[in-house]
């Protein structure tokens, strides 16, 4: 048996308890133990603690996490790629296990939708064995046809967990947009998804991409990001003044694509105003429910628009996205997103760094918590 | 010069005003001149009448409208199909006339969406000459570059108006959508849009199409163009109720297709309860502004949805209508839709049985007014 | 243990041979035996007996089969579209297993190139136990994970085998080709895939759909199917004359939509002569190997087309085509198309029928044999 | 009237002429005057100078050009984006004329295989006024309806030519293929097509790129274009070696798209194996008709492809290319392909030139023949 630490969600709203769990050092085979080496701290966490989800509790938090193979269960030496897998290697993976054979998974093929979907770090509870089941702890196990990506040498661990779960989101919700080159994009929202959705828009050849948000430090990063034009919500105050900047910059018709990464429903009523006609409108930021908002639908019959819906990702989407982080750290230095670190003791002020959004992105480091 | 009675909106709410209009009996060069033989009675004439839509008076209205040809202009002698045109032919015509040129036009390709666009009966103010721009009169002109369709012998014109503007905006919609063999469908609402819409879900294959609406003689044809399940709304009274009857017959998921078909706002919000996740929504019904509704934008995430929006038809779709109601006769009998025919003094009859939804289809007969 | 007779493919060319083998009469959990109702005679068995594919050898040929379910594995208790299984139902099923996690499988989504995958009645050889891997034999073994389907009780068993594979083959091509509406469609050949094709573009919404084929029986056939035109090209002879006879009953524009299911290679070339510009192109036909042709690329640019290649079919094409088939039964006559019926000792007359093309559909009904 | 010297194509495979023309200084409504200031040589040049595609003579070679304006004709304000338009400014246009109303621009909306189109420097003889209907002279008139294009001041001239129509075509042919994020792309060819097409991958968003081709200078460039891989055909002599190549570059499965831009018929075939199965396959390189090759379409059956042509561009394209040469300068040098300039007098020396593959590409500068 090997033992380790896990900060754990008991009870929603109160402090994580950090607590220790044993598991088996050989695991079943499929299956993989792995020491946490880096956690990060996603905006659903924060939602997930607040009791804004429907989960089962008790939890260990963490769905984007990276770490070391601390042991193989038989059968398992390749991931999901075709990569060989030794002990050692760093890798991560999706935290989402599907079963591949229910309606959604075998006839319609949107496996983020499978009835049986669980995701490691929201809808797996720790109080049995394996126990480890989510990011903020020393250990993770990973069971069998868990999707495991070994991590090129050259990507650092901090671009992964900066570009956190954010970036596969962005992936599948920019690939049901059908981006052309060329497409002027609106990106309403500055946050981790925001900016990695302005990333893989210019990746995706876009024009130009018109970033609207706050605060400022958020706002210096997406300019990083290489956005075209800024639009400060705490400059220009109000939803006609920001539909009107839009429009001005777009010769009056609009963009061709607007992708929504806030998760506040009137800024969805405002973000459809500023596609052009025909135009393309993605809501994206709201994994939550945020609750209702006074809505027109003649909007998308006269604009004659195309709204579209995306929900987490698939494994493919990590795939891509760890080539993407690997191939232009240049051009977006996710690396740097990873703003605050902290120690598996201070896990409860990772997360309430990032609910005050202060932190870009803040992650937890277990071996700190050694020192 | 020919001679020939109009009947006129010149304000909105009051009654139309019978006049008597002159035009050239030789049209301009790329013109026609055709004499009315019957013009439907479009929903959307009722919200124009109302002052519902923003147009210019004072105009003829009717932009449903079969003719024969009284005169051709020189140049004119192909339909856009590319039939010969002659005098004395049955016609029909787009409403719409569109640049070619614009942002919309020829950047795009969404001629819908036209800049410059200008509708027969809706946008085509009459004061000036050739007068004859809708299709509540005796006479109708053509302006150069209208989308003029010959009819064929075996379809006759009761079937063309019977079918209406609702049948071009259908295939217009549900080509948005994607409708794939097998999909099951639910039609929301049973009026000549939801008709239609029946139809061409049916005629592209779905594989169950279910129609919720009211009265009882539109669910009455409903059944007749092939409805497999019927919801009346005057008997599963609640929302609740019938997105559960929905999902009853869908095995509990949901409609791979949903097409809103009504115009009023809670329509969509319960319409998008009945689609499955990764469903599509087309909201067809809103061509008239009708007010806003609280709505909750997480439903589009968390369901993956894509929900499409379709303004009017594109010439294109005319010619589809054609060549579907002349082949499908027997399966959908669209003529027998006219239940109502008026001469063009009762044009305000007309207009009212049309507002009550007493009639399934009213339509002005210019040549009645002779009798 | 249950024993039963089987037909045997054991040398290519040679002569099928009929041979006793038992199974388990409790089948493995996750595992279902069918006692065999009727087997089709698929044109790719021909070709199969023949050593045309490379296939490992001895193996039950027959991969379109119906049977009554004989006992049913620990945990089964569903079908694929989640329907309830007893003992005694009426089933079906897809040939091929698919891994659900290979490259093509997972990353991909397309299990019809999985590359495990393993089809009954061709790579699935019956040496060893469970034995009853093809359809020409009085018992059948669905391994576990079989996507199995309960047949309906108005679909009648000859609707199913009439329908065959090729029903399904044709509802994913035509799904690859997106026929819209009111498309004119050209179906190369009327054996069961061209007439398959027809039903399932006529479905689709095709405007018109033109046949070309042989001989007259087979015409007959498309005709009662709902061809619109049929070009013989027994009377038709060159290839210059039907591409011509095409374009004339197309305004000389060519049609939208061609659907090759012949497999001969000189057909490729005529048929993409008899697409309009812009186009589509569906190789259906060669699902074998028939060697090369004199073609030239330039007219896939100087047209624009579109060719599109489609293998097989998954699983969801067999839900949709039992569906179609139990909906459409009046308008699609599939059933009428099981024109030979032959016992287990006829095994070899019935491929050789098929071969011959004497048979529309040849079908070996097993209990015929204990006459 | 306004005299200039063009060098005209009078006979086929004969030197082109010099000779003066004279036009109207005040071009008619909607036309304009431009002066010349560098006229590209196209490949297709080449061809159409050889007698290769069907023309009529004289014409005036040239459709890749860039001038100022001279002379506008009353009613032209704006170019095709909307941009204010003066004399004086610099510009370029779409070569191809079309007129927006037959069955291919009306109703399937390919306006690239208009029934009417004509192009400047192909299919505009020059015998008759404006004469001046081709790049390689001193002027150009742009008749009525032209999709002008005014160019921003920070996009050099010779960037325009270094891309040429090779630009929108490779814009025009990769959107068809819809390539998507981390797709792995294969460009057989290293030409300015070839060239193109790798940069619109990549900026599309292509995971990797692998260029095919030679001599070594067009490697060289491919390579500063951003080639992830380069296999050199004159070191990988044999097909299937450059097959063997990619499929080791791919993990065994081939490219998610091949892109042809050679316009040799053994290419495509080679091209077809290097694609995974489901992958795309885009012939763009047979703008001309290069004979046939023997071509097996079973291929494209087992494998599942979709094969996609694409002809020429719209001018949409020629707006995109635009923003795309002036935004990625520095990452797509396409200035430096502008590797030789001739005067006027030096136009047959300018197509040998590119004939014979020495020059990246040639350019014909009028005002150098004035020194």
């Amino acid at each position: 048996m090997t033992t380790g630490r896990a900060s754990i969600l008991e009870q929603f709203k109160a402090p994580l308890v950090l607590r220790n769990f044993s598991v088996s050092a050989e695991p079943e085979p499929g299956a993989v133990l792995v020491r946490t080496e880096m956690a990060g701290i996603c905006g659903t966490d924060v939602h997930l603690w607040k009791g804004e989800l429907p989960i089962t509790l008790p939890v260990i938090l963490g769905h984007e996490t990276v770490g070391h193979i601390e042991a193989l269960g038989e059968g398992v030496d390749k991931d999901w790629s075709g990569n060989p897998l030794k002990k050692g290697d760093r890798v991560t993976w999706s935290p989402g296990l599907t079963c591949g054979t229910c309606y959604y998974c075998a006839e319609k093929k949107i496996p983020t939708r499978c009835v049986n979907r669980r995701a490691y770090g929201i809808s797996q509870p720790c109080q049995a064995a394996p126990h480890f089941l989510g990011g903020y702890a020393e250990l993770h196990y990973l069971k069998p046809h868990t999707s495991i990506f070994k991590l090129p040498d050259d990507l650092p661990t901090e671009a992964v967990i900066g570009a956190g779960c954010a970036l596969n989101t962005a992936l599948h919700g920019v690939e049901r947009t059908g981006i052309l080159p060329g497409d002027i994009v609106v990106v309403q929202g500055a946050g981790p998804v925001g900016i990695a959705a302005l990333a893989v828009a210019k990746h995706a050849g876009a024009g130009e991409v018109i970033v609207i948000g706050a605060p400022k430090h958020r706002l210096e990063m997406a300019r990083r990001f290489g956005a075209d034009h800024i639009i400060d919500i705490e400059e220009v105050k109000t939803s006609g003044e920001r539909i009107a900047a839009v429009r001005q910059l777009t010769r009056g018709y609009g963009a061709d694509v607007v992708l929504e990464c806030v998760g506040a429903p009137p800024v969805v009523v405002e973000g459809m105003e500023m596609c052009r006609d025909g135009g393309k409108y993605l809501i994206l930021g709201h994994y939550c429910d945020a609750g209702t908002v006074a809505w027109n639908p003649h909007v998308v019959t006269r604009k004659q628009l195309q709204v579209i819906g995306s929900w987490s990702s698939e494994p493919r989407h990590m795939k891509i996205a760890l080539e993407f982080l690997r191939a232009t750290q240049k051009q977006f230095p996710f690396a740097e997103m990873v703003s605050h670190r902290f120690s598996l003791e201070q896990a409860n002020e990772a997360l309430a760094a990032s609910a005050s959004g202060k932190s870009t992105k803040s992650a937890i480091v277990p071996a700190l918590s050694r020192l």
